[in-house]
């Protein structure tokens, strides 16, 4: 059996094109719709009933657009709506947060784990439970860095103030003498260089993404939804604000230029 | 003629409670009415169709709540939808950005202003055409600040990194030799100090929410809407989403506790 309907991939705005990124360099032949909230973001600081109204809202959007499987790439949403979603809806859904605990516990089996998100990501403990979870001996330590969101969607990556933030946040891990860094915000990996030169080299830094592609391609495999040899590949983009901001900012997340972006009024799609 | 009902005061989230905290000064004998749509702050990285679409459902609800006036206590909102909610609504409305364009140019008659506010504020032009209107030989340079609102709500505003922030945006400004400096969002009154110190003694700050509240105690007294004397005083606030945090973070900006905040489901008001 095979299915030739799109994975439908979804964040608060740009982040999630980072996971995008790697499900379309991992499989190539699978074609995705991604939806950006970008007239609601950020997720990070908002309450969990407000990110699951928000989640099942976009579920339903996807699902009319018809998908296959739902990715929730975004860490705030998989860290609060995930149960909510899985509840509600048929189709598989990934999150980004389980991919992103294994790949920190097969990098660091014996050690300490530092897990930097947003607010919402890191007051859930949605990483340490997951890390735990796998294995119950571990020390898992979170930060939460309200500032790198808007301080990378501003593109001030080379800027002293981008050494100053990171510094800020990576001190008091360090201090904890973590060896493993999750990135858990799909915002993180563009600031992946500056992160590794404050953390040093005895830091391993962890990009969920790889891993959740991983994941998408197992289920995809198992559930026997994989797309049809010779299927039409198409990359569909909405967002509920903004177009062509979004193409801007986005093409440094996608890595490569993002045609015809759509608005979709998605506060209607309860 | 009197009238006791509230003044009604919004803003993305808890910034315009510096305007509140004004009014409440200048007009004590004033009831108001806040709502922080939190659900959905920040509005300064947002479109102007957006943000139109959210003020004109919180605008709704303010008057099914029963308000007198509507102040767009957000420089953004003040920015891109103060003619939507003129032209669908009969209360008076007020913003931020003309009071703010009113002080500045009576503390720089012939001087060079900067603006410092949000990207959307900058680039609406709101503040050099306000100021322009007043009179046309002054000079307007803008800088968008996308770090101040979240380094100001998560509280660092006396780390090493607040300075780098506020170092950044201002030596552009000061570069120009602006004489006069206008804190273009309502969240910068908090860091008045640092502003202050970096811009150093010749510069003039101007803070809005002082004009602001003049300019509602004026347009009262004209359409005699003035609360009658003995009238009982209410404080009512209302939020999109997280009341608590509201209640936690909103307190340092209105300079006292925050009582009984109700949430709201604000896209339900179309």
């Amino acid at each position: 059996m095979t299915n030739a309907l799109p994975i439908g991939l979804f964040d608060s705005g740009v982040g999630g094109l980072t996971v995008l990124r790697e499900v379309a360099r991992q499989l190539p032949k699978e074609s995705t719709l991604y939806f950006g909230d970008t007239a609601r973001v950020p997720y990070g600081s908002k309450s969990r009933d407000v990110i699951c109204r928000f989640s099942l809202e976009i579920a339903q959007f996807l699902l009319h657009e018809k998908v296959k499987m739902i990715v929730v790439a975004c860490n705030t949403a998989s860290a609060f709506a995930l149960p909510s979603l899985r509840a509600r809806f048929d189709v598989p859904i990934v999150g980004v947060v389980e991919p992103g605990a294994q790949s920190a516990l097969s990098a660091s089996r014996t050690g300490r784990i530092g897990v930097i998100g947003t607010e919402g990501t890191i007051e859930s403990q949605a990483y340490s439970e997951a890390i735990h979870r796998l294995k119950s001996n571990l020390q898992v330590f979170g930060q939460a860095c309200r500032l790198i969101v808007p301080l990378v969607e501003e593109g001030s990556l080379d800027k002293p103030v981008a050494l100053e933030i990171v510094k800020e946040y990576l001190t008091p891990l360090m201090a904890k003498t973590v060896n493993t860094l999750v990135l858990g915000c799909t915002h993180y990996p563009l600031l992946k260089n500056l992160l590794a030169r404050v953390a040093g080299p005895q830091v391993r830094l962890i990009d969920s993404a790889e891993e959740t592609a991983r994941a998408v391609g197992r289920q995809l495999k198992d559930l026997q939804l994989e797309a049809p040899v010779g299927a039409p590949l198409l990359r569909r983009f909405f967002v509920s604000d903004a177009p062509e901001k979004f193409e801007k900012i986005g093409q440094r997340f996608l890595g490569q230029a993002i045609p015809g972006v759509q608005r979709v009024d998605i506060s209607t799609w309860i």
